[in-house]
C-alpha cells in the first residue's frame, strides 16, 4: 500500500476518454488509460465511465480512494467555472459538468473542468523542466486553437471563451466563411485545409514535386524542406500568419513563450525557423525576443493539463 | 481628527503630477492637486515631491501619516513587479520606483506602481457602479493605447509590456512606419495623425465642409455628424480598426466590455454606435455582445487607477 496522494486528468472527447492518473503533488505519469466515449445518453453514461475507470485504476494500482486528491476534466468545448454552455460534440447545453462529476465521489475529492485546448496549453507548459509564468499555446491542425496561461493558470476568460487564438481576425484576405460563421479567421489561413487548398491553388500555374491527389499537410512541408517552390510558398504564407498572429498576442498578453503544437507542428523545427524569421521582423519593442518552442506532450497534453488544473 | 484609512493616487506625466487623496477602503476622492513635473534630476526631486506633496495634502487635510494605508503611483513606461525598464519621458533607466518611493515614507505605507494606460484602465472600471471582473480600455488620442483589466487586476504581462493594444498588428495597409518602429499599428490608423491624414487625403477627390487648413479630429466628427463624406467616410475606418482590434481582443481575452477613452473618445455615442455597427459583424462566436461604453473619469482614471493598485 502506498500512502502518496494521487490525482486524475480526464480528457473527454468525442471519440475517446484518457485517463492518466498522477502522482500529488509532482505530478507524475503513472499509468494512462483509453475507453470509447459513450455515443448516446452522455449525460449519465459518460459521469458513470469515468466514474467506473477511475474506480477501477485507483484499485489495480493499489491506491484507495482515500488517496485521490482532485480529478481535473479537459472537455472539447468552452467552460467557465466548470459549467459548459453549449457543447455541440458530447450534445451537452447548460450542464455543470464539475457538480455532476462531484455527485459521482466523495467529498475530499476535488473536481476541475477546462476546456480542452485551454487544459493542453497548460498541460504543455506546466511539464516543462522550467515552465513559463505565462505561456501561449498554438496548436494548428484541421482546426487551429490554443490557450493562454497567466501565472501558471488557465486564462478562461469572462464567458469561457479565452484562448479562441484560431478565431483572431488576422486574415483579411480570405474571401470564404469560417465555420466559426465569421470571415478572416487565423484558423482558414493556417489550418490544414487552408494549406492544402492554397498549394493546389498556386500547383496550377507551378511546377511541384508534391503529389497532388493525395495531397497531406505532410507533403507540403516535406516538399519545402527539399526546395520545392510551392511548398517553400506554402508554408511561407502559413509562418506569416502564425508571426503575425503571435505579434498581436504579444504586445497585449506580453508571454514568455509560445508554444507550437498540433499535427502541423510535426514539421518541426523547420517550421519554427520559418516562423521566427517573420516574427523578427513584425514583432514590436521588446516582444522579438519572445522564443517559439515545439510542444513536445504528444496527445498527453489534455490530461496533464487536467491533472494540473488540481 | 478623522480615524479613516486614507490611499493616495499619484499620477505622474512628463508635464504634470496630479495627486488624488482617497478614503480607503471605499476610494472615494477627498481632495486633487496637481503640480509640475521637475525637468532635471528626476531621480531624486520628483520622489521628493511625491513625498512633500503627500506629506503636505496630509497635513492641510487633517489626517496623520499613519492612517495612510497606501500609495499607487502611475508612470509613462511599462512596470513590471514595481519597477521600470526604460522611461525615455522621465529619464529612468532600470530604476525600482516601488522601492525609491518606499523609502521616503514609513514602513506601514504600501507602494504599488503600474503603468499609466494599465492604471487608466482599472481607474474607469473599479469607478463604474458595477465594476465588470474583465475590462479593456482603449484609450484613443496622439496615441492609442490601453489597459487589461483580468479580474480586477491590471494584466501587466511578464515584462510588463501587457496591455500596449495600440501596437497590435491590424493595419495591413499601412506603408508608413509606426513610432514603434514597426508597420501596421493600430495607432496608426486610429491616433490623431492617421485621422487627420486620411480626412485630408480624401478632401483631395471629395467635396468637404471641413476647414482643412486648421483641421482637428472634433472637426472630422462634427463634419460626419451632419452628414459630410469625408467625415463619415474618415470615422468609419477609425470605427472598423477599432471593432476589428476589439474582435481580436474579444476572442483571445473575452473580456466583458470595451471602454472607449482618450481625447477622441469625446466623439461620444455617435462613436461606439459607430463602432458597434462593425463590431456586430466582425465578432465571433456570443463575443458580439459585449458592449462598448465611453470613458467616464475623465483625466481623473489615472488617480482612481493608481488609488485601487493598493
Amino acid at each position: 500500500m502506498n500512502y502518496k496522494k494521487i490525482v486524475f486528468g480526464v480528457d473527454v472527447g468525442g471519440t475517446n476518454v484518457k485517463f492518466g492518473l498522477f502522482t500529488y503533488p509532482e505530478r507524475e505519469l503513472i499509468i494512462k488509460k483509453e475507453v470509447k466515449t459513450p455515443q448516446a445518453n452522455q449525460n449519465e453514461l459518460l459521469f458513470e465511465l469515468i466514474f467506473n475507470t477511475i474506480n477501477e485504476l485507483v484499485q489495480s494500482n493499489q491506491f484507495e480512494m482515500s488517496q485521490v486528491h482532485g480529478i481535473g476534466i479537459a472537455v472539447p468545448c468552452p467552460v467557465k467555472g466548470g459549467c459548459v454552455g453549449k457543447c455541440p460534440n458530447l450534445s451537452w447545453e447548460n450542464m455543470d459538468i464539475k457538480d455532476k462529476v462531484s455527485q459521482y465521489f466523495p467529498e475530499h475529492v476535488k473536481v476541475e473542468v477546462a476546456n480542452d485546448a485551454n487544459a493542453a496549453a497548460l498541460g504543455e507548459n506546466e511539464s516543462l523542466d522550467n515552465p513559463y509564468n505565462n505561456a501561449i499555446l498554438i496548436t494548428l491542425g484541421t482546426g487551429v486553437g490554443g490557450g493562454i496561461v497567466v501565472n501558471h493558470k488557465i486564462h478562461e476568460g469572462s464567458s469561457g471563451m479565452g484562448g479562441e487564438i484560431g478565431h483572431m481576425f488576422v486574415y483579411e484576405e480570405s474571401k470564404e466563411v469560417c465555420g466559426c460563421g465569421s470571415v478572416g479567421c487565423f484558423e482558414q489561413v493556417c489550418g490544414t485545409k487552408g494549406i492544402l487548398s492554397y498549394a493546389k491553388d498556386l500547383a496550377k500555374s507551378q511546377q511541384t514535386s508534391i503529389n497532388l491527389s493525395e495531397i497531406t499537410v505532410k507533403d507540403v512541408f516535406d516538399a519545402a524542406k527539399t526546395g520545392d517552390f510551392v511548398g517553400k510558398k506554402v508554408i511561407d504564407r502559413v509562418a506569416y500568419y502564425i508571426a503575425k498572429s503571435a505579434s498581436i498576442l504579444a504586445v497585449t498578453l506580453d508571454p514568455e513563450v509560445f508554444i507550437i503544437g498540433g499535427g502541423i507542428s510535426k514539421a518541426g523545427q523547420y517550421l519554427i525557423n520559418q516562423i521566427t524569421i517573420h516574427y523578427k521582423k513584425i514583432a514590436r519593442f521588446t516582444s522579438g525576443n519572445i522564443p517559439f518552442i515545439l510542444a513536445h506532450t504528444g496527445n498527453d497534453a489534455g490530461i496533464i493539463g487536467s491533472a494540473h488544473l488540481i
